[in-house]
């Protein structure tokens, strides 16, 4: 498969050190001692483990207990062994429930199943390790590690901006991840452009983004790619509907690349655009634009906002409504700050974006560009290189 | 690509309204007048509406309300116009949060942002519409239906085994998408065992599974390919670890198709296998086809689970000790019930399952086959078709 970018020379290992320190640097900071992180994000960004069975069961739970100079992993018995082979130590487990490693000699492993009920026998057991006399930070405020660490008595505060903060400024491996999973996704909006023909099903669309992803490394997670009238359906499944002359199609998608999330926006057209294609998609690009311009450290995520709304308005689409106009990403494909109003959190360098104009008009079509980007000390580094201008597949 | 099975001749709107019928009729059987189904699985059952949005958010929340002759889903803003889009009706939106959709006219759609604040208040909205004097049956008891029922005057009663009756019995629409599924994620493995030979990683093994799924138009989910001593390692992510002569290589995989799983596991070995490998091989397959053998309309779920760890056992791996032995698969990956100790539900035909006899010996490596099947008047309709064999791959 042609087109795919060169992979990242990223070592997993050490982007795993380099994020434990930064969260025990921040937790010397921090109004606590210690940290119950309960989210799959923060959990792989302290512990590099990343559960299979996590992505796919809504009642998987999990937590990591993370003090100045420890960490417990709190897990289901069936995590253990994968995130030991990862590089977790095995004294380091506490597992919960039940599910059966065998070995040549009895380990911590092979007698995981049934130590703990459930994830708040587990963490009792944890927090007692990490200490009863400490502060706690938790995550998301989750009910099982707030009441543990309180039946220890422990105090406990609630870690959830704390975690977002921390997670937001990326470190340089991050930022190269996000872009390679970002260029990827690109790729394979290219590779669809490139199959795309009167006719074409918005499935066959979907198929060339999904086999770039795959063919690059990626895994596949949201693929949207609807034309004419159903461009206009924001988040949609694509159908066999085909692609006729003189219509929209609209790709919103993204890939996981080793944890890290993409989410990028493309439109293009059948055939010459008419006049109102051409108006509304010079007006989106020109929010994104000034939005991109605009953007550098100290300026709050509301302000970058409010120039796409009013710029997206001068060019011409009145009114243009939206509760967003961007979001963070990393370890999620949503992470804080959200780029909407009343977001005074101010841009840093090391943040990464997705920043978006999209517009949608139920009977008309959809049209967007999403753009991924790092903040850089000056301004951003923008990952995606797409031409900007619309692209026209020929009839 | 070569080897990707026909996809299946579903008419989609038409299962949608067998779903929906096979609902109803549960319904009027059911100790309550109305449902509040508030799985994305459920829902989609219900309404056919396959959310985007709550396949990649955790905090993302729909519910559908199904009364005998009616439904209202009650949704983000964001999936009013897709659900629409995909055959229901505007006036049965019930929308919360902010999203934004334009028209040339206003409509239901164009207004469907703040129309409450939250999902508790547009379900007190869809409820008193639905009848206030009812007695609702809510789906795993989720706070905000139930709350909003009682509040309403409503009787409430625990609707989750129910809809896990009503889900567990499928179509035959249902049975075909979900044969395709499997013999999607079947093909998959066919074609990483084509491409694979020594030296292969993980990684190019897991992209050649993908890639299968995404060419037959399904959606990779997860892709477990693991080689040597980490086929012990039970759900692992792929690496660059190369397979060596000699070493077992195991795969677990499933894909999406048309919002229904699969869930199939192989094991091979590069080079001739050796006695152990043979011997372990042999009793996990004949623990399975015990399962296969016994399985008609009124066995127990635990009668399964327990010829299989008896048959594994009296083959040679002693002790055999598993948590469960197969499980429902449908909408969802695992539905109930599941083949474990305990569970006396009798099977019935239409049912769906995935039935495995899995080993995982830390050290040495892992072995499973693991194949769906429906069960049928008489026994049972498999739907994996490769040969059960240890499959030998050429040093």
């Amino acid at each position: 498969m042609t087109g795919i970018p060169p992979a990242p020379a990223v070592d997993l290992t050490k982007l795993t050190a380099d994020r434990t320190a930064r969260l025990r640097d921040a937790l010397a900071e921090a109004p606590f001692d210690a940290v119950v992180l309960t989210t799959p994000e923060s959990i792989l960004y302290a512990t590099g483990y990343r559960s299979v069975a996590g992505a796919l069961f809504r009642a998987h739970r999990m937590a990591a207990v993370v003090t100045a100079g420890d960490c417990w992993l709190v897990c289901p018995a069936a995590d253990t062994a994968p995130a030991v082979d990862g590089g977790l130590p095995a004294d380091r487990m506490v597992p919960f429930g039940r599910f059966y490693f065998e070995s040549a000699e009895p380990t911590p492993l092979t007698s995981a199943a049934d130590r703990h009920p459930d994830l708040y026998a587990a963490l009792e057991t944890a927090i007692k390790a990490a200490g009863t006399g400490l502060r706690y930070g938790v995550e998301g405020l989750a009910a099982e590690p707030a009441l543990a660490a309180a039946a220890a008595g422990a105090t406990v505060v609630d870690a959830t901006g704390w975690s977002g903060q921390v997670r937001g400024v990326k470190l340089p491996g991050e930022v190269e991840l996000l872009r390679y999973a970002a260029v990827l996704a690109e790729a394979g909006v290219r590779a669809a452009l490139e199959i795309a023909e009167e006719g074409v099903t918005e499935q066959a669309l979907a198929e060339a983004v999904a086999a770039t992803m795959v063919a690059g490394g990626g895994e596949p997670r949201f693929v949207v790619a609807t034309t004419g009238p159903r461009s206009a359906l924001a988040d949609a499944h694509p159908t066999g509907r085909s692609w006729k002359p003189g219509e929209l199609a609209r790709f919103d998608v993204g890939c996981l690349y080793a944890g890290y999330w993409s989410d990028i926006g493309r439109t293009a057209v059948l055939g010459d655009p008419d006049a109102r294609q051409a108006g509304h998609y010079a007006a989106i690009l020109a929010g994104l634009d000034e939005q991109l311009a605009m953007t550098r450290p100290g300026v709050a995520a509301a302000e970058v906002f409010d120039v796409a709304v009013r710029t997206v308005e001068r060019e011409g689409i009145v009114p243009y409504r939206r509760q967003h106009c961007g979001h963070g990403i990393g370890l999620a494909v949503y992470e804080p700050p959200i780029v909407s109003p009343g977001v005074v959190t101010a841009l840093e360098p090391g943040m990464t974006f997705c920043f978006e104009t999209p517009y949608y008009n139920l009977g008309w079509g959809g049209m967007m560009v999403e753009d991924t980007l790092v903040v850089t000390g000056e301004g951003v580094d923008l990952f995606t290189r797409s031409p900007r201008e619309l692209p026209v597949v020929a009839v």
